[in-house]
């Protein structure tokens, strides 16, 4: 007996795609997953947490006793303590002749025992049942993704503010938590990178105590959870002066963002929508620095399976929001990304970021 | 050719337990460690990394290009692009005629692919070669190790100067990280466990915005990161009054937690350090709520493998340093645990934490 409508629905659309699949159990370990189909998830670190779904059978979560569960969570637990195994329980639930679908996720500690325990008959990668009913997002969860990202439009217009000769990086991040939760935010849905100067050459920079200067490329890849849900966007600053280059650069990659957006529509293929941002980059000579896929899905998780990429080619459906972020990154330069997050909708698409994204000198 | 001695000597040590494990080839993708071994890691998120260990041959790190690495790392790298399958590159080294050691956190998502692959005869479970390596702590980490929990003996007594009636443990949570800072540390080791009343019973309770009213227990499960290290200690305390069950109830913990590091000295069996204190709890009548593992192994993660648990039997040796935490949680009531970590020394054991065990009620 499950909770409710919603997540009625939810465990539904896992067993349609579980059939689809001709997978008839499945074992989802991803905490966000479980707590998408049932409302109630941890983090439960080394210690496994696991979702057994079986077509035609009861969900049973199996979790430690550890972690206090609601009294109303509606589907059937199975605990175990410290010292259990819980892959005895899990090779209990399975059919031993029938393969099992696993998590994408599932940690080796868990499968190889599992395999050597001859569980299941085979073992396949079956996320995709759970991960494409979450990618198409609910009204309820498109309007949440919609204050997420309104609140980040919100925050980087505050942190055009804060930039002046002498900050840090590490203190603007610092500050950018506060300017959250003032917003109506409960915290980051990731770590913000904010990079300056030669740093912003770096995708995935750290903050940390450069101090800013004159002539520095201003990078701001930040964003907050709302009740849930992640927003992502990143925007590119000059500070004081911009050289011809650089003005160069961010124009490419500024119609490269925008070529992408006028791309997306239902039925497209993920890939071209990357390849309509990627040629303007290849074309003007920048392909090699554009090193990596053009967008992630986002949703409860600030990445979420089903890349935007040249090797993705399945079509984009109602309800999908992913991030439309291509990149120019000079190493030991200078770099600019600019990111919005997309919705995909009946007729074309929405694009969740109304923050500007002219070429803009910070004084 | 590897950037120095330290580091040299780690993958011998690893190159060792390889050879007694009879594994002769081994892929490590738990980023923490793959920094004990390089120097080097990064977050790769859901990308992989992976150190690819083969007996007589050099060491391989597989990364993602989008990941900036150091010019002077002296270890083998292997970059790959979003659009390319770094399991490519994992098959191409490995040699298919011979089992594979697999790191214990390696997701399913690399691991099915390479099995379907037959990328190794086999498939095991191979991270005890450099779990077992990084748990005999050297030297300098010793070093590290004790400064950080310096650091937190200081950080609870100011703990303990934060609460009055009406604060909330969201708030206590929020000002620990600049007291943190302010001590000399980087930051937390873990999200803090700041507990009041009921929800002491509940072993990883989040902080929210319950307020501290009179008669509560306030439990303090905290740690810091200091230059990559992890402290991680717990004291139980009582704000204005205490009653005599909960005074027994701390009294029977307290006793716990002494009764595991009087026992701690090399040879030792983590199972017996467990069951010294487990004894006494169940002799009390307790044992049922006493409900995790006495304690994990700590260093550059805040949870290493290798328990303290009533089914783990080998023997600890110097330089293991581990966590001495008993507990007693009575759901809906209140819940008291005592937590300190303990070096394992040539003679016995060091306990680093030195703020005092005694019942406090603080006003």
């Amino acid at each position: 007996m499950l909770v409710d409508t919603m997540h009625n629905t939810r465990f539904q659309k896992v067993f349609d795609n579980m059939e689809a699949l001709a997978l008839e159990q499945l074992l989802v370990t991803d905490p966000a997953s479980i707590g998408w189909l049932t409302g109630f998830s941890v983090d439960p670190g080394e210690r496994f947490m696991g979702l057994v779904l079986r077509l035609g059978q009861e969900p049973v979560l199996i979790i430690n006793d550890l972690f206090p569960t609601p009294e109303d969570l509606g589907i059937k637990l199975m605990g175990y303590r410290d010292t259990n195994d819980p892959v005895d329980i899990v090779q209990e639930l399975l059919d031993a002749q029938k393969p099992l679908g696993c998590d994408k996720n599932m940690a080796a500690r868990f499968l190889i025992p599992l395999q050597e325990r001859k569980a299941a008959s085979q073992f396949v990668l079956g996320s995709k049942a759970v991960d494409d009913a979450r990618s198409i997002k609910e009204p309820f969860e498109i309007e949440l993704m919609r204050k997420a990202s309104a609140i980040n439009d919100q925050a980087m217009e505050w942190l055009t503010t804060q930039v002046y000769e002498g900050v840090t990086e590490a203190e603007i991040a610092h500050n950018l938590l506060e300017e959250y939760k003032r917003l109506g935010a409960q915290g980051f849905s990731f770590a913000p990178i904010i990079s300056f100067g030669a740093h912003a050459a770096d995708p995935h920079h750290e903050p940390d105590n450069t101090q800013l200067q004159a002539g520095d490329v201003v990078l701001f890849d930040v964003g907050c959870l709302y009740n849930g849900y992640c927003s992502d966007m990143t925007r590119t600053f000059f500070f004081k002066s911009v050289t011809p280059e650089q003005q160069q650069v961010y124009e490419i990659v500024r119609k490269a963002n925008w070529a992408a957006a006028q791309k997306v529509a239902p039925g497209v293929l993920f890939s071209e929508i990357d390849a309509a941002a990627r040629s303007i980059i290849c074309d003007a000579g920048y392909g090699h620095e554009f090193n990596h896929r053009l967008g992630h899905q986002i949703g409860t998780n600030v990445h979420e399976p089903g890349d935007v990429s040249a090797i993705h080619h399945e079509p984009v459906q109602p309800g999908m929001i992913f991030s439309d972020e291509p990149g120019i990154y000079l190493a030991g330069n200078f770099g600019v990304r600019i990111e919005d997050l997309i919705l995909v909708t009946e007729n074309g698409c929405e694009v969740l970021n109304n923050y500007p994204r002219e070429l803009r000198v910070l004084e």
